[in-house]
């Protein structure tokens, strides 16, 4: 959970992730969407990978990201037990 | 958004979120819980109230510590946009 928040907590990783909710991109098509360098993309997207938020599948020359929507469901869980002010901590800190 | 999830990162500032689930705390009955510091319980909750997760309000003596379920209705709905695919990013980086 620490690593997903940590990803979480950047404007452009979470701009990225709004961008894989489209499509599947490659790191050089995120890259087109932003004024930023592709190696700090390159670190972004390691970021994310490390949160397990994003997954990487190589397609012949290229390499594609995809949103893990696994990790999202278990992040909607754990959201929704506060919302509903359900009393169960026994998966805390997973 | 940053300071939400930046917040989030911490283990032991999740679990003060799970206890405020059930009641309203003072910092001390929250410290009762913790093998840490007063003073750590302190710099936790202040990152929790920057962050607007949780409301601090005086009652007497006493300054109790709630969670605040506004943010966590945001959270929720930021979250649900990814699970359900939504292709909304104009409220992104809030």
């Amino acid at each position: 959970m620490n690593n997903i928040f940590k990803a979480l907590s950047d404007k452009t990783r979470r701009e990225i992730l709004n961008l894989l909710k489209r499509n599947d991109m490659t790191a050089g098509e995120i890259a087109e969407h932003f004024n930023i360098s592709k190696p700090s993309i390159s670190h972004h997207l390691n970021v994310l990978k490390h949160a397990n938020l994003v997954l990487d599948e190589r397609r012949g020359q290229n390499i594609y990201y995809s949103l893990n929507t696994t990790v999202f469901q278990e992040l909607l869980q754990w959201v929704i037990e506060f919302h509903s002010g359900k009393e169960d901590t026994k998966n805390e800190g997973q």
